[in-house]
């Protein structure tokens, strides 16, 4: 690329960390890693000046939007509506002006333009990997991952398990679902750039947690990846084994997949019951490398890995960027992606983002208390993304359905349950058996969790026009946490 | 290497397939790609003369065997004592001359020397991936693999699918479990090096395989990998949904993981249901690449694909190759495997191998009717390997049991079920609720499979001192295949 920021001399880059920043997308050497000492996988962007590393970010930002203008109508059509183009991004405050991207454009797109979207930028016979959402907003999204893609985001990976600790000696249990759920193969693709070993054990069948401790428990994992309530109830099934989780010898627990995850809680408990470092990580599936937030070892709240997807902490109805030191949801762009690239995807997430240093070095902006809630009334369960609009779409289109219903998310044993109290109609009385079962199959083929379906007479529950009132969160993992 | 044979013409292999043989392991080019009309990936080893080609798999087989026995105390120890070592193997027919290895050598090895035991012949901590198996015969096989067998396992598989037919262009999508199971994550490598598309869905969480039907409808795959009864199971399941199997549009149905997905049936049950070809694949998870037995698309039985892993049909006694015709057990041996090679690993499964030719063209032996049975007791259920003394020493573990049990095997919509009938004593009576999910759960995680668990007064069942009388196997589904 033409205009780099003279200071990160792109050739000494490319000879001592085997990164060409002078193309795009920038080309890394699979070969390269640092030395097992080195607190950074790349010092030279990590802890550059702010001010030089946002010139190398305009740079890239810069070829990525060309690039989907040039072969996306999704972004084309979007910014042409807006009256931008790649012309009228002259600086990186320049993209504010850009519009955002929602989920619900995402999947109308793949709607009109099936299964890839017209944000597709390559052939759909160039996708490598496909993988997708569980569809809980109703129509699922599909990603469509090209190879080359697929190598940037184990590279991305890599260099952000490298600042969270981890290193090739380490041997790291991956104990998250291996299916639509794309944090998985991401801290998969990562751990195996890293040169770690990884043991990618899965979740998600019924019994396989007490494999898993059983395995943790002759295998000696050094680290974990998992959702914070997976971690905890994979503790409380190795001590109704009689084994203390602290025996695992975990060195690092790597977290993502449910906001609240971020300090102050439930790290400190999910600490205490391993005895190991637990980091905050995690943005969104759509922008996979899913860990560009994510923990240093110091543990001082999610850093933004900028120069790999730069994230503007925005406010949730204006989206212009908050100051620093505000809250407002994160907005996340692309900078090497030829897939399916997001340009200013919004999560919808609550952050805090301040820009004050770590003592690690790296001298990114940070989410010191992570993503700590949502500006709609989605509820995450089991690291499953549910709207309440899904399960009562569900509901509605099943013979039967009363007309009214309740959602009640609860925790047992460190895992989330979720019930859905449901009416049906009289005509339905003799057949309520079968009416749970269908009711059941389809909420969780549409959800992506298991639900507990109670059934009571149509006119049981008072009618309601407001959807927040449907829904109760009974989990205490939070507060438990706080109190340990 | 220096014993090459000049037919095979190494520099000219170099050049036009990126194969670099003259070294050990081999050296692959990851870019190298056959035209798509091609047939073969590698024709000039895949059609060789076989007498040829054995001079290539000897000179292999010489690195394989000194590698082994300079790295691992395992065969050092193995070959000392049966008098064999490199300098003895001076032809392929010396092999037979070597002890084979049993899956229980593996597992002592393992409990001696944990968890890789002393055939690791690398570095724990080179060791990149780590799979296993569920542990059904008592302690879980433990697999290290490094990163560059990994990527050899990659470039085998690609090698195969390519012959079952599978192109760059093909959308692969993969139900099988990805956890401990080695078959999906072979699959996965495979299809990723040959070009294709792959979409990892996996298999094994409830509704699941709801959602990979409403997937199939709308990404339209055109190659499935996943065991036989799996395979029947997501038809019924389309089914159920108004969705006809056939209009997936499935080319490709590549089958493994059940002994019995071999020709003469399941497949024509399976290609009658998606309309599709339906290839058998698979050898022991031990070996992976898994598929080295894996047929073409000509359908003739599964090719022993000898250059990558070399397979020898044994009498199940002697364990000395049996003639071309003649039926036996396969006795593995890796080529190319620098972590944990496997040298004449017995698998016990049964199958009858013939030298004849094949309309493809590949001069491989070949097992015209598969894999069909077991020299032991083994049974498989929903592709997990279970033996009935897995069961006998879990249920006698626990406090409850009343001394006798009986397993029956049957098959629900496609899916095998096991159930496990067994007693409680007098003592238990009140707590049979309690003794039964203990039993369920134990024997879940022993298994890998969810069992159902019947409880029986103690006395109720008929005693028995022979194995196989405990067992009763009710599945008709290779009846109903014939019958179709």
């Amino acid at each position: 690329m033409a205009d780099l920021p003279a200071a990160l001399e792109a050739a000494a880059l490319r000879d001592s960390r085997g990164v060409d920043l002078t193309v795009w997308p920038p080309r890394y050497d699979p070969a390269y890693r640092p030395a097992p000492t080195a607190e950074h996988w790349l010092p030279e962007i990590e802890c550059a000046d702010p001010a030089e590393r946002d010139a190398l970010i305009f740079a890239k930002l810069v070829r990525q939007v060309r690039y989907a203008w040039e072969r996306s109508p999704f972004y084309r059509r979007k910014w042409q509506e807006a009256g931008v183009s790649p012309d009228t991004l002259k600086s990186l405050d320049d993209l504010a002006r850009f519009p955002v991207v929602q989920k619900a454009d995402l999947r109308q797109a793949q709607a009109a333009a099936p299964p890839f979207g017209d944000y597709l930028c390559i052939e759909p016979a160039e996708v490598a990997r496909i993988h997708g959402t569980s569809g809980t907003t109703g129509r699922p999204t599909v990603f469509g991952i090209g190879a080359e893609d697929w190598t940037r985001i184990g590279e991305a990976h890599a260099r952000i398990l490298w600042g969270a600790g981890i290193r090739p000696g380490d041997r790291i249990l991956i104990c998250s679902f291996f299916s639509l759920y794309l944090g998985s193969w991401g801290a998969l693709a990562g751990g195996e750039r890293l040169g770690a070993t990884v043991f990618p054990f899965g979740a998600g069948a019924q019994g396989q947690t007490l494999q898993a401790v059983q395995w943790a428990r002759d295998l000696r994992p050094t680290a974990f990846y998992g959702t914070p309530s997976y971690a905890l109830h994979f503790a409380e099934t190795a001590r109704r084994e009689g084994v203390d989780p602290r025996s695992f010898g975990l060195r690092i627990l790597s977290s993502s997949g449910e906001p609240g995850a971020g300090p102050p809680t439930p790290p400190p408990l999910i600490e205490d019951t391993f005895g190991g470092r637990c980091v905050d990580m995690g943005s969104m599936a759509e922008m996979s490398p899913w860990m560009t937030n994510g923990e240093c070892r110091h543990r001082t709240g999610m850093h933004l890995w900028q120069d790999l997807v730069y994230t503007q902490v925005c406010d949730p109805e204006t989206f212009r960027p908050v100051p620093y030191g505000a809250e407002g949801t994160p907005v996340y762009t692309h900078l090497e992606r030829t897939s399916q690239p997001m340009i200013r995807l919004v999560s919808g997430d609550r952050a805090r983002w301040v820009d004050e240093s770590c003592p690690c070095g790296r001298t990114y902006p940070r989410l010191p208390q992570g993503l700590y809630g949502r500006f709609d009334d989605m509820i995450i369960v089991r690291g499953e993304n549910i709207y309440p609009s899904a399960i009562e779409d569900t509901l509605r289109a099943i013979d039967g359905f009363g007309g009214e219903f309740r959602i009640i998310v609860s925790r047992r044993e460190a895992m989330d349950e979720l019930l859905v109290r449901a009416e049906y109609t009289a005509a339905h009385q003799t057949r309520v058996d079968t009416l749970r079962a269908t009711m059941r199959e389809r909420l969780r083929a549409r959800l992506g969790v298991h639900p507990v379906v109670d059934l009571v007479p149509e006119g049981t529950l008072p009618r309601t026009e407001f959807k927040a009132h449907r829904v109760i969160d009974d989990r205490d993992l939070y507060r438990r946490g706080l109190a340990t």
